[in-house]
């Protein structure tokens, strides 16, 4: 299997420059009053499909366009990377796209999928469940596996994200970012790493999904770890043995957030910038205003990975006093 | 006074970049379903400030710096142009910035201006009460007055967004742009017949401000027209001579949005690609809902001019069924 190597982000950048947006990064003036530090949002949620996603897919499809073309492809995934799969493979016209949701998948991100073209296959009560069942089916059909975060181009994709905080921001004392099987912490560490070294990466995840923690803290990838519900429901799952062996030596520290520090993140967003994100980006938010995180005065990125959530549910959670909804 | 010219917008572009944000153009698949045509949005509610304004306004000091900074600026504003310009000053270190809102002014703006560290000076029942008052200061006081639209300086500010969008979107059908004062759709329009002329450059206001409609109508610039309370407050009063000149023969037309179509509008963009744009930023997609406008399988950008709209009020607005909130 193809090793990862931080070059790959390089060669990554030039791969999928024409098919994905370049995001803005954004200065907060009303969020860095209230995190007392001067807070700028790296803003992929406005990127294609919703959500940075589509960077990791790209590069993977780009270079392995001749077995995908062959076999089709095959994933598991909660919502994210199933829709962006769909959609850059149907762009792609991969001939077979099999996308496995879990039974209980949200109907709107069902909905986003259909429209693709792409029918979803709903098995399995829990995501491992999914994963399970999507793996033995890539096996016995011989499908290409586009595994969501454990896999080098994957990962190289989701850096460069790395590369164009560095390229706007070279002065960025630290980068905060949403933690869920790790793939795209290891691209961002990855890319910064090979710069500026005194940059300190920090993971956020949700108290419900500790997986980057405990993988930290135990010193071996925690990948299947018990989970809670969670309005940060996208970073459901712990870390994976690749992404633990590339990040661990480069993450500073992983912060927990609470529930109810993650709906008055989204709330905050919401009210003080007009910006819809979902719960999976809001955890960076989250351990800044909770001061779980205390990084006075410094220049602090937060990546905003996506805005995927429906309208119905955004509008309960904001409307709720930080209870999962 | 300097007359304006085309050539401006192409200066203003090189004086303007090192500090405003080159917004991107997106293509949104759910409202190209929705509208029967392409729809890309020109995200120009993502702008520092969260409206274009900055871009005239950045524009108009950069080439008055001697005089502004000697005298000081003055203007008056409904809200967005106030904020910019009180960034934009305060940022520029001038000496003295006098704001005039109306009495009435959303307390919302007013909280947003004051921690720009600006103190606007409320006065006038109307806003053209304001603009009186604000126009007799600037006379007796010597200082600067920064118009919000009726300035070649601000004009060809506002024309860089043309120039960008014509450089993301070279084969563009149509740009649907709303119209208050007329600044924006002239800068936009004279941006674009300078290259490519076969675009249809097309306005939509609301109907209770109908004030380049009845310009294009009559043939002479309506400016001072009797107003109906909007959710597009944003997009009060008339089109002023200046703009006019500028525009009358470059518009194809301009198409007058409904209260409750301004309303789907928003409620759309919030459901569909879970953005939060003010009434005034809604215009151009409303009159693209309601098939005001027909353009069936074009490509057509709206350009979404703004954010600044209080979560209360977004939340009023999108729960209500169409009246103004």
């Amino acid at each position: 299997m193809l090793k990862f190597h931080p070059d790959m982000i390089h060669d990554a950048k030039r791969s999928i420059e024409p098919h994905v947006l370049k995001t803005p990064i954004l200065h907060s003036a009303a969020l860095s009053r209230r995190c007392d530090c001067q807070v700028y949002l790296k803003m992929e949620c406005w990127q294609t499909c919703g959500c940075f996603k589509l960077r990791g897919i790209t590069n993977f499809l780009h270079h392995r366009k001749e077995a995908v073309m062959e076999t089709g492809v095959v994933t598991a995934s909660s919502g994210n990377h199933a829709l962006a799969l769909a959609y850059a493979a149907t762009k792609m016209k991969v001939p077979r796209i099999a996308i496995f949701l879990p039974e209980n998948a949200d109907p709107a991100k069902i909905d986003k999928i259909r429209r693709q073209g792409v029918d979803p296959i709903l098995a399995g009560q829990t995501f491992f469940e999914t994963f399970d069942m999507a793996q033995a089916h890539a096996t016995k059909s011989g499908a290409t596996y586009v595994h969501s975060h454990a896999d080098p181009l994957v990962i190289a994709g989701q850096g460069t994200i790395g590369l164009e905080i560095m390229e706007a921001l070279p002065d960025v004392d630290a980068v905060i970012v949403p933690v869920g099987g790790g793939g795209l912490i290891s691209g961002i560490a990855a890319a910064i790493h090979t710069g500026a070294s005194s940059v300190a990466v920090i993971g956020a995840e949700p108290e419900a999904s500790p997986g980057a923690y405990l993988s930290l803290q135990k010193g071996v990838p925690c990948e299947r770890i018990p989970l809670k519900p969670s309005v940060a429901d996208g970073l459901a799952g712990g870390l994976s043995p690749l992404p633990f062996e590339i990040v661990h030596h480069l993450i500073d520290r992983v912060a927990l957030a609470a529930e109810e520090d993650i709906v008055v993140a989204m709330k905050t967003f919401f009210t003080e910038e007009q910006l819809v994100v979902e719960g999976a980006a809001s955890v960076g938010l989250a351990v800044l205003l909770s001061r779980k995180i205390k990084l006075s005065a410094k220049k602090v990125v937060l990546v905003l990975t996506g805005r995927n959530v429906s309208a119905d549910r955004f509008l309960s959670i904001i409307a709720s006093d930080g209870e999962c909804a």
